[in-house]
């Protein structure tokens, strides 16, 4: 599964209550990664670790449950960047990576340790190991994606969405076998622009895909014009893009065999096919256990 | 005052009691300083930083009071380098400083921000801004400081001690101002070998003790052929000194025109006097309030 953070999470959790864990690999975005206060955070591979760790934190959204602050609210006295919330249990997770990539580890090796080490059974690949920044041109100056995202809460307007480094990246041994091996290529319900492009955008990504075209399904993160959670909708509009299903079927033109789609988005279906693809309509809202059970069935058959 | 960790902070927090602390300047070590887990640890300025905010562990002898350790437990869980306890308020000075470095504050800028923020109101200068590290051969191989000091509980035989990059470090025109400026120079009763030693060896420190000698006071750290508290003895054994305040007379041969030493050690104030150099004897235990600022006063008058 190509995946950013949330969304692929679920779907990857819902994915594992189906089949045995130890056949879904994911293939992880890492341009929301950052360097901050001397750690490295990768909040994608963070949110899947701990979701499919069932460690995650469904009141917030985000981060670990049984989650404490005294590390940043000490900072905040101190006057240090406390806008970007690390919680004592997640700064473990920071401080343990940012140990082992000074020793020389990559990210793939660490993510495989700590993915290890909390008995998650989805093989983790960060798309790749060199830096990959999302940065953003808004009419609040260039935005890192934590700025845009975290600080601002996406509330700006952006004129264009740049994937720094991602030309150059290399794409990791480990995710270019597991593209080429996979029996199924899921495109995760992540947002397009700022989730699965900076993976497409990884040189090789986007040529196996093409390739693999009829092995690739994809699930749409877009409902009824509007996304379920971010600014995936408001994205399309700002960068020039129909807003809808549609709109993301167009995004990905040429990668996708199957799309996957929801009952609400049922009269788009023919539309979908008319360029060529098969549409499957089912419930796409993970909202309980049921429904993502019935998704990933979907996505399986 | 040449600083390195406890001993200096206990001295500069009795000269605060008698003294304006605005005339009070510490030039500290930086040998013991690390980076681990990605963080830039820096153990004399901190112990120094904390005692005088009144923020010190006085039970566990370093560290701060009223810690928690949430994040190293999670840490240890997750199998990092959980060997330093770093505990959840101590880390956010530590997140803080690691910040402001990326950001490409010097040292010396960040720790007057972090004494600013604490209320600290001595003047504290790192000797440089520039790496310096101390490291130990010894019969477990080679050492870092933190490693000796820490992991080891130096409790190795060391062959010798290399101060790395001290003599390509550059003193910061802060420190080298304090050191030419101050009305008095005094040697903490910090380890000579490994806490003073590591400022002498940075060029131009030990140049403008020999041309100030008569405005050089020191502390011994040694009363009756025993160190108060760490490794001091037994590291000027291993090293090839005598071990009494005898043999660090000797170490700092020629800087120093006037010794402090302790009452136990009257006996020696007329061999050390043979050597050129005024000796007042007192108490100098600080282990009460009164005993600290008897020395204070001592060192000032």
């Amino acid at each position: 599964m190509l995946s950013g953070g949330v969304g692929a999470a679920r779907l990857l959790r819902a994915l594992c209550d189906v089949i045995d864990p130890a056949q879904v690999v994911a293939v992880v975005n890492v341009g929301d990664d950052l360097v901050l206060n001397g750690l490295t955070i990768c909040p994608d591979l963070d949110t899947i670790t701990y979701t499919l760790a069932r460690m995650n934190n469904d009141d917030l959204g985000w981060g670990l449950r049984d989650e404490t602050w005294r590390v940043m609210d000490e900072l905040a006295a101190l006057g240090g960047e406390a806008w970007f919330r690390l919680g004592d249990r997640d700064l473990a997770t920071h401080l343990y990576r940012s140990q082992r990539l000074n020793d020389g580890a990559t990210k793939t090796e660490v993510t495989a340790e700590l993915t290890q080490r909390l008995g998650v059974g989805v093989r983790l690949l960060p798309v790749t190991n060199d830096q990959v920044a999302t940065e953003f041109v808004t009419d609040q100056g260039r935005l890192t994606f934590q700025e845009y995202f975290v600080r601002h809460h996406h509330d700006v307007v952006v004129s264009s969405v740049e994937i720094v480094g991602a030309e150059e990246a290399r794409l990791s041994d480990e995710a270019r076998r597991a593209l080429e091996d996979a029996d199924r290529l899921v495109i995760a319900p992540s947002n397009p622009l700022i989730s699965i492009d900076p993976i497409l955008r990884v040189p090789g990504v986007r040529e196996i895909l093409l390739e693999r075209r009829e092995h690739v399904v994809a699930v749409s993160p877009i409902i009824q014009g509007a996304a379920l959670k971010g600014p995936a909708d408001r994205l399309l509009r700002e960068l020039g893009h129909e807003v809808s299903t549609l709109g993301v079927v167009d995004f990905y033109e040429g990668l996708v065999g199957t799309w996957i789609i929801d009952e609400a988005d049922a009269a788009l279906a023919e539309a979908i096919r008319a360029r060529g693809v098969r549409v499957e309509v089912t419930t796409t809202i993970m909202a309980d256990r049921a429904n993502a059970e019935r998704l990933a069935k979907v996505v399986l058959s």
